[in-house]
């Protein structure tokens, strides 16, 4: 069951989703004319990533955003990269951030749990409500795929609609994210595995740890997808109060991880090396803050 | 500029929005076997289609999910029906419904404003807040493309959230998707065309009638995205409503205008004719509509 490999994958080897949120302008110079083109050179670039960290992450999540960009040929190369994972025995998230009514909602579902884009979870957006959601719910049952939920992105215009107050069904006030959040712990509920945690997990950005522990609270049974580390400003002390011991959500870092290369003298020719050096550092500043909060008088 | 290019083909032809949102399974039988496979039976079966009704649409809709769940080769699909339209000079909109973080919403921008995807409109989702939707602006401005933001869709389930009362940034309180529709007028006011209509646009389910008049006084610069003809229940004097004297809004029907070949006794041979009469009859109950809303004593 798709949330039991995840809570396992997190217990073998961290927390750590590497985003594989790769723009042309990431490669080192050299390796999309070595590739024969800027499309291999991703795919090319990807996979030498995947081969250098497989061991330190629980998942990858490729950002298909960078890959539209690149047209027919950068969907090949999102959905190379898809498969390449996937052979891997690895969980690999779409990050397509699909929505829409319930027969297009069918067809996206469709699209990125089966054929040429099948990944094993996607994210949604809630915006158009739950009967959008559900026929991604149905099909991630019947296919034992998972979906992950937009709760609370860590972007600062979030609080444009996110954080305004809302009446909610429950009669009590809050930010709409938490309405949202409420729907999805019930939705979750419908399909939680033996570990506790359910196929319908959540997006929550971390800033407050106010927000994170009602948030957290929730969405007990879901895992949280936590953006924003890195690149985004996030630190490790941010994201370990959002997990649960350690496991029940998985943070995500792109850019300061396909990037480290720049920060290494010979990153060029070494780039997936200095993406395993940086890997390795943040799964251990999360492991290392995942302890301290754990252990008892400390804080 | 490319809202006066709506105006000026909404009053020449009308405010039909054709929606190719072409399944594999609405081609009449043998099209795909004729054609060399499903994905090319979905090309042929669009250019019948717009090649029989360009002389009575403002523009054309293509629904991108139907395309990805067709996995590569739906793509192909996907982006040569997008540069068919062009070619014919009318205005094609990807209903594609992205939003994401900044730079991402960057990407797919650049994936949906150029390239093999290039469409002249897309749409969006504003779940994520402001500064996910101006990256789209930005870009649109710069390449004199459109935008239209998912203020109050059609499905049920848009109660969930977008109905929620809300505190809104002005103080009053209202439904989440007016507080949307706010932000979504002042950033119209960047870009408005000669005809007073803008290059950010709205989709707006059309419901009941007291929501159309209050989404249609606050977006007075913003062309409606009416969906929900049709085969979603939505009718004429519905859709005319939202109208400003038959311009400053686009109705778009697809399954019942695709689908027309199988109330036809030979639309299988003549299906593109079939979809032809059915979007002529769609225009002119539209235009009655019109007609009836704008002559004096009549309602």
């Amino acid at each position: 069951m798709i949330a039991d490999e995840l809570y396992e994958r997190i217990a073998a080897f961290g927390p750590v989703c590497l985003g594989l949120d790769t723009a042309s302008t990431y490669l080192p110079p050299g390796l999309a004319e070595k590739s024969g083109g800027i499309a291999e050179g991703v795919y090319a670039f990807n996979r030498a990533i995947v081969d250098a960290t497989s061991d330190l992450v629980a998942c990858y999540k490729v950002q298909i955003a960078y890959y539209e960009a690149m047209g027919l040929e950068g969907m090949r190369a999102y959905a190379r990269t898809l498969a390449y994972v996937r052979t891997k025995g690895i969980p690999v998230i779409a990050d397509v951030k699909r929505n829409d009514i319930a027969a297009t909602a069918e067809q996206y579902a469709k699209a990125h749990f089966s054929g040429d884009f099948e990944a094993d979870w996607m994210t949604l957006n809630p915006y158009l409500g739950m009967d959008s959601i559900e026929p991604f719910l149905d099909e991630a049952i019947r296919r034992d795929k998972g979906i992950f939920v937009l709760v609370r992105t860590s972007n600062p215009g979030s609080a444009d609609f996110q954080h305004l107050t809302v009446d909610a069904a429950s009669g009590r006030k809050g930010p709409l994210y938490m309405a949202v959040a409420g729907r999805i712990a019930s939705a979750a509920s419908r399909c939680t595995g033996k570990n506790g945690y359910s196929a319908v997990g959540a997006v929550t950005g971390c800033t407050l740890r106010t927000e994170v522990s009602a948030v957290r609270a929730l969405l007990s049974a879901c895992f949280l997808l936590i953006p924003g580390y890195g690149a985004q400003g996030g630190t490790a002390a941010d994201v370990a109060s959002s997990l649960a011991n350690g496991n029940g959500g998985i943070v995500n870092a792109s850019r300061s991880l396909l990037l480290a290369w720049k920060d290494s003298p010979d990153g060029a020719s070494l780039f997936a090396e200095a993406t395993r050096a940086k890997t390795l550092s943040m799964r251990a500043a999360i492991a290392a803050e995942v302890a301290a909060a754990g252990a008892p008088g400390e804080k």
